[in-house]
């Protein structure tokens, strides 16, 4: 525990985190299931205060690159988990400690180990620290989506998309404008967007387009 | 905002979790995205609390099982969340404010809109609230993994499981086992567990067993 920069009031927390299946019952499977969804909602905040104009399936996307199994191996070897975790013979044998699965099982678990030891404010901070650096590391997506989706369409020469106003409505001072944005290529796309201004709407509808494609590729 | 026990300090948070996408920018798909992440923590640790025996397996199970588009819908129309709702024009002709959909992510960004404004605490308790009479009414497996092993495959006329220790090792105050778990329909599934003893051994092998034949009928 000498790297992680928290000081567990009851040491068995941490040793119970620790503990692979391999070595047994009880073992750390089922802090495992509390420390993602902690890691979860931690990281889901950081992503929401540094990116405040991304979508919610931006937003999703990024955290899946930051929370996944490879993502916290690395943090794992980096607060050397793998020296202390304790596994059964088999897999200390195949070199278990070594493993990305093992390692990110173990970090996911410590994290709920924080969270039962000291409270939320506690484990938010330790998450935080080991998290921030990593989404300051994101490249800030300064392209608007209008930009992304012409470059994307672009790179596989496919045609540019064409953005129609449909309806505009409301008093001067408080106008809304419907927009579509259409795709004929890799397949028929065509989404709305409403915005206060027409640029605005065209955001949004090549926003949606976007993400339609992105869903395609998934 | 009446059915929340929740008062808003900044009522404007509120107000945006209810906006739905098809009124326009700002909406509350962000707060969703933030809303899902707490919900999902908050639910793990209720369940986590409430079924101490239950595997990661389980716990993933029961909580799918509570946190989802048509069980949100449930609970966003006993807080009558489809009355405060703000919708496109489109949606509005439609009835969205009775789509499950529509609801579920409207509950779920109510939830985001309470962390922020107050914190996780309160958030905590809210979620809770709502939540421990569904956790309360799960049917409390208290049945072993092999009885239900067991009657799972009576129920389907399937030959029952074969145990066999395999190996134990260790002093004798501290003995381990190893024992497998075998069953042959609907296909053969073999699966290794260990304990303190033969029993504890034997529980956790049919536990994986019972997982593996879950995940075929997934």
């Amino acid at each position: 525990m000498t790297r992680l920069a928290y000081r567990f009031r009851d040491p068995a927390l941490a040793q119970l985190a620790l503990t692979h299946r391999s070595a047994g019952k009880p073992n750390n499977e089922r802090l495992e299931f509390l420390g993602d969804a902690l890691l979860g909602v931690v990281v889901a905040e950081l992503l929401y205060e540094a990116h405040p104009h991304a979508s919610e399936g931006e937003l999703s996307r990024l955290r899946a690159q930051l929370v996944n199994g490879q993502a916290l191996a690395v943090i794992a070897r980096e607060l050397e988990l793998g020296d202390e975790l304790k596994l059964g013979s088999g897999e200390l044998k195949s070199g278990g400690f070594r493993r990305d699965s093992i390692l990110a099982d173990a970090f996911e678990a410590l994290v709920a180990a924080v969270y039962l030891d000291a409270g939320f404010a506690e484990c938010r901070a330790v998450v935080r620290s080991l998290f921030e650096p990593l989404v300051a590391a994101i490249p800030r997506s300064s392209k608007d989506a209008k930009t992304r989706l012409q470059e994307l369409l672009q790179g596989r020469g496919w045609p540019l998309p064409q953005y129609e106003l449909v309806d505009s409505h409301g008093e001067d001072h408080a106008k809304t404008f419907d927009v579509t944005c259409e795709i004929t290529d890799p397949m028929p796309i065509r989404a709305e967007g409403r915005g206060s201004s027409r640029r605005a709407a065209e955001q949004e509808a090549a926003e949606t387009v976007l993400r339609q494609l992105q869903d395609l590729q998934d």
